[in-house]
C-alpha cells in the first residue's frame, strides 16, 4: 500500500497543538513521529511514497458534519444536493465525513427506508458517510427496527416536535422511542420546536397578509424552541435516554440545555453556522423575497436579542458541544420561489456543508474560539458523540487517515463564481471572507482535494458503521 | 540514547482509547505506532533497547498533582514529607509531576522565597516539579515580582481569604494581585474561605469547650466557603483575571463556580480525593482525637448534605475541572497532637500524593467517571491548566516520556504495612481497597517504579518551567 | 335592616391584626370601630340588634375556595357533593364563597353549559358562588363565548393539558384561548400535566399488572407536571395572557412558576391541602385498595423527595399564592371502587371543602405560616386573584359581611362521626386534629353556622359576578 | 378631643381600594364608615368638628421614609437638613414618619449616641420619627447595648461593609452582630459594598487623574455591590438573622436577594428613587462638576446595563420590598464642592425626603406600579418591616391618624422656586413633573399641610418606639 508522510505541520487536537509528522499507510494513520527523528533508522521523508509538506500549516482531523440532508424529499421537491454533489462540496471544505438522515415518513417502513438510503448513497459519495434515522411514525414496528438499526451502525434517531402530519411525533410516541433509546443505548435527537403553536401562528400571519419570508421567523418565536427543548429534556429525564437537540438557535433553549447538563444529565446541543453569523433582521428580513434564501427551521434569531453572541459563548463554555450544518439546500428558482406570497411554502433549508470548517475557523481568527476548540467542535466531539471516535475525529495510529492541511495564511472568498461547489443557484454565505484556506484533504489516505483541485471520485466514500456514543458522562 | 517501546497496551487519552505502541528515545516520546506495524521496515520490538509489555493494561500520561506542600513550614512545624520523600511517594502512585507551593509569609521577599524553594527541591526530587507562588504580603514589590516569576515559569499565584496574620490578603490586596494577573496572564489561585467569620466561630467554639477535631468542621461552615468563592469570582470579574479555586469541598461553592462558568468566565475549580470520599460525620467525627487525622481546610463536609455525591457529579459535568491532593502531611505524634484539647491547634493537612491516581481510578471502577475522564482530571487538564501541556499531560511525539502502565486487573490495598510510602505515621486512607494497580512508572523516559520496586533516585526530577494556562476559553 | 356588631375580637387582615369592632347592617359591613368608642354618641353594643362576642377570638374575612367541582359529571358518575351539600359543608368550615367550574366537554356549547350550571346552583347554595369556565373544545364559537362570559362575571377559563378526548386541548388551541385571554383580560387557568406521556405510562403499568392505586402516582411523575407547567408559561409568554396554574404539587413545577414570576410575568400557582400534608408513600401507598381515597390529579407526591415541605415554604415565600381544595369528592362505594383492579378507572378527586380553613390554620399553629398569611392565602388573595376583592376577601366598610369568628382555643377533630359534613362515605382527612375551631360564620350578614349548629339555608347563596383579576402586576 | 371626618375619598390600601369615610378622634382613627351611612343615627358630616372633603381623591396612610440622615455628621460637615427642616420637607411631601439613623463612630458609646440623637430630634420634628442604630464599632459593649436598644424601640441595626476607619465592620464583627440580631429578633441592615475593593479603585482612579464625579460611579462597580450583598446573605444564613439590604442599586444585587428569598430566607431589599430614575451616564456623567449633585453610595448605575428598568420590575415582583430615600442632603456650595478635583472628597448623599411619595406615584401614572403597590412600598411595608404596623402604615380603627389626601388630578413641579422645601441649594430632581399632588397631610390627627400651606410645627412629632419586624416569613 502507498505511504504518505504529512511533514512539518502543526498537528492540532482538541486539547493542544504540536509539530510532528503523520505517517499514513494505505487508508490509515500508522504512526506519529517527531519531525526529522532518525530513531527509526532512516529519514522517512526519503522513503515514503508521498510527502506532503505542511510547514506553517495546521494538520487537523477531517471535519465531521453530523447533520446533512442530501437529496432529501420534502414538500414535493428534493434538497438540491445529491450524495454526489453534496459530499464533493463537503470535501472541498475539509469535511471528510457526514452523517445524513434517513427519512421515515408516516406509514413508511423504517428498514425499507434505511435500505433505500443506502442505495442512494452507495457508489456516489466522495467521502465517508453514516446515517441517522428519522422516525415519523413511532409504532411497534418502528421501535423494534431501532434495535436492528443499532446493530447496523445507525445509533441515533431523530424525532420532531413540529411539522404535524409530516414528521411530528406526539409526546407519547416520543416517550416510547426514548424508552427504547434508554434501553439500547442509542442517542435520541430532537427537532425541538412546538409545532402546534407554530401552526396557529403561521395560519394567523398568512391570514393577516404577512406573507414575506421575514414572517417565517416571527411564526417560530424563541418560546416555541425553549418550550420544546425543555419538554424533550423532561422526557429524557423520565426515560433515562441521552438527548441531542439539533440546530439550537435560541439562547433560551441553550439555557435549558445548560441547566439539564448542570444537573448531570446526558443532554447535548448542536448549533449551526447560520445561528452564529446570520440574523432575523439582516438576512430573513432582506427586502422582498430575498429573505427566502435563509428560511430554515429553527429560524434565524433577532440579533437585537443577542442570540448570536450567546451562541458563540455557549460554544466556548461547552454548553453547546458541536457545530453541524443542517445542510439542506434548495435553489431559489423552482424551489424557494414556491413560497412567493406565502412564506410557509418556502422549502426550509440552508446549504453550508462546504463552508462549516472555514466559517468556524473565522471564529478562531476573530478570537471567539481557540484553535483547539475549533477542532473539537467540528471533528473530535462529533466523532465521540456519534460513536465514530478512534476511527474518525482524531489523528492517532490506527485511525482512518482523514486529514486536512489547513493554511492559516491562506484566504477563502465565499460565493458564486468564487468558492461555491454546492448544487445551489445562490450562496447563503455570499460575500463572506475567510482568513484561512483548506489546502489539502485526505479521505482514508487518499488525497481528494489538493491545492484548489478536486482529485476525489464518487464512490470513494464508504458507509460508517457507528457504535454507541462515546461522549456520555 | 536508550530507546524503549511500550507495547501492546491500550493508550488512554482524555478523549478516547486505542491500542498502539509508544516509542521513547531518551527522555521523550518520539513516535506512536500501530502495534506490529512494519511500515518502518522492521519490528521495533526487536530493535529497541527495552520493551515494556503493556498487554491488557492501560498506558496513560503520568499523573500531575498540581497542589502539594512538601516540607511546608506552618505553625512552628513542617509538613512531614520532604521533597525527597514526597516525590518518591508520588512516583509510587503514578504521579510524575507535582506543582508545589512556594510560601511567602508577611514581610518576606517573594523572590528570596522562590529561590529558597528551588534550593529545597534541587537534587532531591524523584519526579519533575514546578512551583506556584503563595503571596501573603501583596505590596508593590510582591506585585512586580509576579512579572519576574512568570518569566521564570511560575505562572500561577495563590492568595488566601483565611488565616489572618499568616496568609490572608484583604480584598484590596486581592484586587491588586488579580489586576496583575489579568495583565501578565498568570492564573490566580484562591483559598476561598471567609477567615474573619471562621476566626470568630473558632473562638466561640473553644470558649464553649467544643475542642474536639469534629468542631474544626463546624467552625468552617459551607457558607464561609461559598461566600469566599463568590467574592473571588467578583474580583476576577472586575479585573479580568482567570481564577482557579483550590480544594473545593462544598456543593454550594461548586454552584458559584458553575454559574460563573455558565456566564463565560475563566473560573475553574479543583477538588481533592478527601472531598469525594470522606465526610464530617465519619472521619472528622471519629471518636476522641482520632478525627485529627482528617483535619484539613476546607474541611470535610457533611455526607447528610450530599456534598460528596455532588462533587463526583461535578467532576463528570466539568463544573470541577481537575483533582489535586493538597498534599500536606503531618504525623499524629508531635504534630497533629499539638491540637489535643484545642482543634484550632491541629496542623491542617492530609497526605494523599501517593494515592490520587488509584483513588480516582476507583471512581472509574464504580461507574462514577469514564476512563477518559480519569486521565483528563488527573493529567491532561492539570497540564493545560498550568501551562505544561505538550510536554506533560499527553502521550504524543515530542512530549516528555512521563508514562504510567496501569493494570486494571491488579489490586492495591492502602494503609500502613500495605501500600504507604509517605512520611506519615498514619494513613488517611487506611483500609481503602483499589481495583487496579500502578505497574510501571516512567519519568522522562526513565523507569522509576516497576513491578512493586522503586528504581528512581533523588535528583532525577527537574524543574518544570511553565507557560501560561492553555485552558482558558 | 338588622344590625350586628362583632365585638371584642382581633380582626386579622393579610397585613396585620388589631382589636376593633365590626358593624354590619343587613348584608354588608358598614363600619369598623375602636372597641368601646363613644365618639358616635352611644355604646353600639346597646343599640344594635345583635352583638357577637368575639373576645379572645380571631375575626377574619370568610374563606374563599376558588376551586371546587360540585356534582361534576365525570366518567359516567358525578362528584358526590351537590351544590347544596357541598356549600353547606363549606359553610361549616368557615368558607363563605366558592368558585366552581362550569364544564364544557367536546362538542358542547359553552354558553349552554354556563346556563346549565346556573340552574344547578340556583336556589341550592348555602353561601355565595361564582363560576370559572372549563373549555374542552377550543374553537371559534368557544372563543367568542369567552367575551360574553367575561361580561357575565366569568373572568377565568380553565384548560387541560391532560385527559385526551375528555378535557385536553392541544397547544394550538391553548395558544388561541390564551390570545383571547390576553385580549379580554381574563385569567387563564391550567391543569398542567402532560397527558400524552401519562397515557403511555398508564397503559404500560396496567399491562405490567401494576393496577393498585399507588401506581396512579407512578404514572404521573413530577416531570409530567414540570413539563406542562413550563409549556403553559411559554404560551403565556408568547400571548401575554395571565396564567394561573391549578393544584400544583411538584416542587419542580413551583420552580418553573417562581422563575417566571422572577422574570416579571403574571404567572400564579395554587396548591391544595393534600399537597401540603399527604404523600405518595403514606396515603396513595396505603395497603390494598385503600389508596383510592387519595387518587387525585395532580397526584400526591413522594415525601422522600421533599415536595410537601417545599410547598409549605413556597406558600411562605409567595411563590405559591393561594390554597384551594380542588374539592371533587367521590364515595368509595360505587364510585372509587370502579377502579378495583385498574387504578386508571378510579374517579379522580378528594373532598376537602369543609376543612381548608382548619387545615391551613394548623399550619399557623405549627409555625409554618403567619396568622396574616393564613388570611391572605385563604381569602384575600383568592378574592383579588379572581376579581372579587372589595366585596369579598376583606373586612372593610362596604364589603359583603362574610365574616368568620375563629377560636384559637377551640379544637376540631376531623373524621366520620366527628367533624364531617360532606357527602362522602369516608374522609380523606380522617384523624386530623386541629388546634382551632370555626365558631361563627356569617354569609352576607346572616349567621349560617353558630356554635356547632347550622343555621343557614339552601338558596341563601347568590351568584358572584366577578370582575377581572385585581392581582396582576 | 377634636373629631375629623375625611369624607368621599377613595381609601387605598396595599390590597385594594374602596370609597369610605375615615373618622378621626384626637390623634387616632376611630372608625371607618360607609359614606353617608346613617346606621349610627346621624350624618357624621354634620356632627364632627371638621370635614375634609376627599371627593375624587385618594386617601392613603401617611408615607414612611425608613432611611434618612438628618444633620448627620460626616467628613467634617453635616447633612444640611436638620430634624426640623428635614421633617418639615417630609411633611410637605406626604411623609408622616421617618426612621433616622443614630450614628456610632469608632470608639463612641452606642447608648450615648442614642441619647444624643434623641436630644437632636426632641422638640424639632414636624412628624413622628424612629431610630435605627448604626454600629461602627462592634465590640462587647456595643453588642450588649443592642438588647437595651431593642427594649427602647430601636429594633434595627445598620452595619457597613465599606468606609474603612469610619463605618466599616469586618466580617467577624458582622457575624457577631448578626448573632445578636438572631437572638433578640432585631433586623440587621447592611450597607453592602465591598469597601476594600473600592478603596483601591478610588486610589487608582485619582492617581490616574480621573477625578470627576463620574468616576465616583466607576470606582464602585456593581460587582462590589453584588459581592457584599451575597456576603451579607451568607452571614445571615450562618446566624439566622433577618437581613435588610439598604439602597440596592445594581440588578445583580437584586438577583442575590431574590435568590435568597426564593430559598425561604428572611432577606429584604430597599431601593431609592434615584436608582429608579437617574443614571451614571446622565446625572453622574453631567459636564464638569455638575455630577457632584448625584454623588451617593451605592452610586447611580449605567442605564445601558438596564439597572433602572430592572429595579422597577423588582418592585413589581416584590423582589425589592420597599422604597426609602437615603435622604442625606449636602449643598453644592461649601459641601459638595469640597470634592472639586477629587471625587472621593465629595460628601455622599442625595436629598429626596420631600419627593418620594410623588416620584413613586409617577410610577403609577406611567404604568410601572399599581396604586395599591404604591401604598404598600411607601407605607404599609415600611411599617411592617420595622415594627410599626397597626400604629403606622394602615388606615384602621386604632391606628395613628397619619393620613394623606392625594389628588390624582393635581400636578407637582419639582425644583428650586417650584416645589422644594429641603435645606439644599439645588434639587437632585430639578425639572421632574408629577401628575399628582399631595393635598392634605395629617399627622396624628393634626393637619400639618393643607392646600399648599404648611400648618405644622416643630415639636409636634413624637418618637416612635418600634417593635420587632412584622414582615418576617
Ligand atoms: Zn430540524
Ligand atoms: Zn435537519
Ligand atoms: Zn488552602
Ligand atoms: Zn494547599
Ligand atoms: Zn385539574
Ligand atoms: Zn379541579
Ligand atoms: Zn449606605
Ligand atoms: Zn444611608
Amino acid at each position: 500500500m502507498a505511504t504518505t508522510l504529512i511533514s512539518g505541520g502543526t498537528v492540532v487536537s482538541s486539547t493542544g497543538r504540536r509539530e510532528y509528522d503523520v505517517l499514513i499507510d494505505g487508508e490509515r494513520i500508522v504512526a506519529l513521529l517527531e519531525p526529522g527523528s532518525t530513531v527509526l533508522g532512516s529519514d522517512l521523508r526519503t522513503t515514503v511514497d508521498t510527502v506532503i509538506d505542511a510547514s506553517g500549516k495546521y494538520v487537523i482531523p477531517g471535519g465531521i458534519d453530523a447533520h446533512t440532508h442530501m437529496e432529501m424529499p420534502f414538500g414535493g421537491t428534493f434538497a438540491s444536493d445529491t450524495f454526489e454533489t453534496g459530499t464533493r462540496a463537503a470535501a472541498w471544505g475539509g469535511t471528510t465525513s457526514i452523517v445524513d438522515f434517513v427519512v421515515q415518513y408516516p406509514d413508511q417502513n423504517v428498514l425499507d427506508q434505511y435500505h433505500l438510503w443506502h442505495e442512494k448513497a452507495a457508489g456516489n459519495c466522495a467521502i465517508d458517510y453514516g446515517f441517522h434515522q428519522i422516525l415519523s411514525d413511532v409504532q411497534d414496528s418502528s421501535l423494534s427496527a431501532m434495535d436492528e438499526l443499532v446493530s447496523e451502525g445507525v445509533t441515533s434517531f431523530k424525532l420532531f416536535m413540529a411539522y404535524k402530519g409530516v414528521f411530528l411525533s406526539d409526546d407519547g410516541q416520543i416517550l416510547r422511542a426514548f424508552q427504547k433509546g434508554a434501553d439500547n443505548g442509542a442517542m435520541m435527537m430532537m427537532h425541538a420546536e412546538n409545532g402546534a403553536m407554530i401552526d396557529v401562528l403561521v395560519q394567523q400571519l398568512i391570514a393577516e397578509g404577512k406573507t414575506d419570508p421575514y414572517y417565517h421567523g416571527i411564526s417560530r418565536p424563541w418560546q416555541a424552541e425553549e418550550e420544546a427543548t425543555h419538554r424533550a429534556i423532561m422526557i429524557a429525564d423520565v426515560t433515562g435516554a441521552p438527548l441531542y437537540v439539533v440546530h439550537v438557535s435560541a439562547k433560551q433553549a441553550v439555557e435549558q440545555i445548560m441547566s439539564a447538563r448542570d444537573r448531570g444529565m446526558n443532554v447535548f446541543g448542536e448549533t449551526c453556522p447560520q445561528y452564529l453569523y446570520l440574523s432575523l433582521e439582516e438576512q430573513l428580513g432582506a427586502p422582498g423575497f430575498e429573505g427566502a434564501k435563509w428560511v430554515c427551521s429553527t429560524p434565524l434569531r433577532a440579533r437585537a436579542e443577542g442570540h448570536q453572541d450567546h451562541m458563540w459563548r455557549s460554544l466556548r463554555t461547552n454548553d453547546i458541544q458541536m457545530v453541524s450544518t443542517d445542510h439542506c439546500p434548495f435553489c431559489m428558482k423552482d424551489q424557494k420561489d414556491m413560497g412567493v406570497g406565502d412564506f410557509s411554502k418556502i422549502p426550509n433549508g440552508i446549504g453550508s456543508v462546504e463552508h462549516r470548517m472555514d466559517l468556524l475557523y473565522q471564529g478562531v481568527v476573530e478570537g471567539r474560539l481557540s484553535l483547539e476548540r475549533w477542532v473539537e467542535i467540528t471533528s473530535t466531539t462529533p466523532a465521540r458523540m456519534f460513536g465514530m471516535y478512534g476511527r474518525k475525529g482524531v489523528i492517532e495510529p490506527g485511525a482512518d487517515a482523514d486529514v486536512v492541511v489547513y493554511d492559516p495564511n491562506g484566504h477563502t472568498s465565499i460565493g458564486l463564481g468564487k468558492t461555491h461547489h454546492m448544487n445551489m443557484d445562490y450562496s447563503a454565505w455570499e460575500g463572506f471572507e475567510i482568513d484561512g484556506h483548506v489546502d489539502t484533504v485526505l479521505s482514508r489516505g487518499t488525497v481528494v482535494v489538493d491545492d484548489g483541485e478536486y482529485r476525489g471520485r464518487a464512490g470513494h466514500g464508504r458507509y460508517i458503521k457507528r457504535g454507541l456514543s462515546q461522549y456520555l458522562i
